[in-house]
């Protein structure tokens, strides 16, 4: 160990991150969109999304790692569509090394957000690679499917299903999205899910991994503030989100007098002013709570709605007495406009992941060594700092410098946890 | 006059409605819907639009009116859509009176508004034909294109055109739909507008009506609850609409934090609020406001909204006041959550209409002669009582009953008007 530690302080002499490549493939992966630039949308199984595949495993190749997809094959069985690029290490019976994040987008987003994780990876690999580094421990680059909730309300679908979520593989093969599209048709449009409809192939084995390790910006404007370039993360506070909805008695906005009505709409409008009023409440700076989607049915200006779903997202481990607080004002709206509580619905309710320490460890050596001031941040993996925080917005973006820095980072810490 | 009268008098007697097909083709006509039954969607320029209007067309030709678009033909040029079916009288060169609705569905709604205006004016006719009326100015059946407003944010569309408002006409050739398919495109896809984009043509030269009559279903509950089956119009209050935009900074719901926010979602909640509170303080059970569609861009749960888009119907000749107070909200809010009050625009806000004077003398005269008790209303046309005032959703309805007494009331209104 001390050896193999001493030839990963040799390494950080020679090492070269070609950010001029990398941003040129940032920019280029970009134009993989629904949308306009700089806007980015990217939704799982989307014509974009599969030609934005066919990229990343192009450049996965190219950095001469070997691809496999969790589907067809026989060892994973079908679905997923999880890309991996392997580099075979010296002792390749011990589990692998990954790193890796997501490319998808949510509609009108950045185009930095995962993919500077995916592409920072592969560059990392590059890095080594050209650095002379043999991996002991295989080293894998992972990009996982479908980080973003966007099309079936389930974030971290492909991460989820790899960790073995029984209740996830059965609930996909019924889900369908906003246009009534099954998440299997969907798969088999874009070339995975193809023979059969147990995405129970998909699930990994306990202590597949030695260690995983992400690189992303940070998605918050700390890093910034204080003039850091790289976070590392020991802990990452899973979002909820609660999908409540409102069903009143609806009628002809010019007919129907004001006393007589139960406006599924404005339940749904004094919804999202609580969502606010009890996050505010909380004591809690960290936590927040967004209703990023209110649709109102049947969304007409001349028709009272019926009907209102709204869509809440709450982050940070204090959440689950926020979410408490929502729930009882639901009740409270939905009985004092005489509008039935059709629904609520709490989801991805998931404790928060703690960073392995000899990761975390890791990362922090490496830093020193590069001469890097890092923060320890209380949510993350490795972080980038990035403009004013901005994230989810066309506006998102890292600076190259910061960018080589979170590469440097990753590469060495992938070296050294290749070599424990 | 007198011995007119006395022959619109001896009609009485002899007036039959065909109640049973009226409602079969009431039935039938709620088929060309894009939603399932009992619910009916017909928007402007689809193909069930398109289907509808085929319908009528074919109906008017069945009841021995000659069938006018004014669309492609020479004397109104090009454009329009509203369908007309003219019974030629014994004097055609006087002005013609005319009756006639909308057969356009807003979605999700019922199949009686505007339809019981359209082919209850052709049974009307019909009646007419049958006991062998002679009429003496001649009499039209009018089916106006797109009463509703939901394609294009303009309600009444086609008889604000042939009214001859000059900005209509030009705005039209502007305008585009939410999926941005421009008016003129739609149009001519339904085979309207064919060979150029003025649309003054559709303009009616003044005097061009004797009277206009229309037949409705009250959609509001007065009639019923009161055991009247007919309510005759003096004014109609026209509807006005707002259209207000915010806009803030949006960015990722996991990541910025509360007090950094400017939530366009939430202004837009705050302003929903705040139209029913102006509307509940205006002290007049009257006036209703609605805030139909609420629109958050992008639209994503992890997302903040950074845009966002209401439109309110406000109703009543009291509406200004409300609308002035709707605009000071709108204002006050977004300076306090640091959004920009992007757009606020006022449409539709015509004066009330008043009927003819002429016109309720002759329909209270025919409720007197037909023996029905009426109620003079002030707000529509003739009115049919509905099942608890319910209307723009699938559980709207009318009784044979009532609208075999609005038919008559409309027949003998025709005819008495055709002999003035
Ligand atoms: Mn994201
Ligand atoms: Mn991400
Ligand atoms: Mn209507
Ligand atoms: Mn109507």
């Amino acid at each position: 160990i001390h050896e193999s530690n001493s030839f990963v302080t040799n390494l950080v002499s020679s090492l070269s991150v070609d950010t001029e490549t990398l941003q040129k493939q940032i920019d280029e992966l970009s134009t993989f969109s629904d949308t306009p630039a700089p806007s980015v949308t990217r939704v799982l199984h989307t014509e974009n999304d599969v030609l934005a595949r066919s990229y990343i495993k192009n450049l996965m190749g190219i950095s001469g790692l070997s691809v496999r997809e969790d589907a067809v094959g026989n060892i994973y069985g079908e679905i997923s569509s999880s890309s991996r690029g392997v580099w075979i290490g010296n002792e390749a019976e011990l589990a692998s090394v990954a790193t890796g994040s997501h490319i998808d987008a949510i509609p009108y987003s950045g185009k930095y957000d995962g993919v500077t994780g995916v592409l920072g990876a592969l560059e990392a690999i590059n890095v080594l690679k050209r650095s002379g580094f043999k991996p002991r421990r295989s080293l894998e680059v992972i990009m996982f499917t479908s980080e973003e909730p966007t099309r079936y309300g389930i974030s971290c679908l492909g991460s989820r299903l790899l960790a073995g979520i029984e209740s996830l593989a059965k609930d996909l093969t019924s889900i369908v999205d906003g246009k009534n599209i099954s998440f299997l048709d969907a798969a088999r449009s874009a070339g995975y899910a193809k023979e059969h409809n147990d995405l129970s192939s998909v699930f990994l084995k306990k202590g597949s991994y030695f260690a995983f390790v992400e690189l992303h910006i940070e998605q918050g404007p700390i890093l910034e503030k204080e003039g850091t370039s790289i976070g590392i993360v020991t802990a990452i506070a899973a979002p909820a989100s609660i999908k409540a909805d409102f069903e009143g008695t609806g009628g002809h906005a010019g007919a129907v007098l004001m006393p007589n009505r139960n406006d599924a709409g404005l339940a749904a409008a004094e919804l999202a002013l609580a969502v606010e009023k009890h996050v505010l409440e909380s004591g809690s700076i960290d936590t927040v709570g967004t209703v990023g989607i209110l649709e109102l049915h049947p969304g007409a200006i001349n028709s009272i709605p019926i009907k209102s779903q709204l869509e809440i997202d709450i982050d940070e481990k204090r959440r689950n007495a926020v979410i408490e607080k929502i729930h009882q004002s639901a009740i409270t709206i939905a009985k004092n406009r005489g509008v039935t509580l059709s629904e609520l619905k709490i989801v991805n309710q998931d404790p928060p992941a703690l960073s392995e320490k000899s990761i975390i460890e890791a990362a922090e050596a490496v830093s020193k060594e590069l001469n890097l001031t890092h923060k320890v941040s209380p949510m993350g993996m490795i972080f980038i700092a990035c403009y004013k925080g901005y994230s989810h917005k066309p506006e998102e973006y890292a600076s190259c410098e910061d960018m080589e820095n979170g590469v440097k980072v990753l590469a060495l810490t992938l070296a050294k946890l290749s070599l424990q």
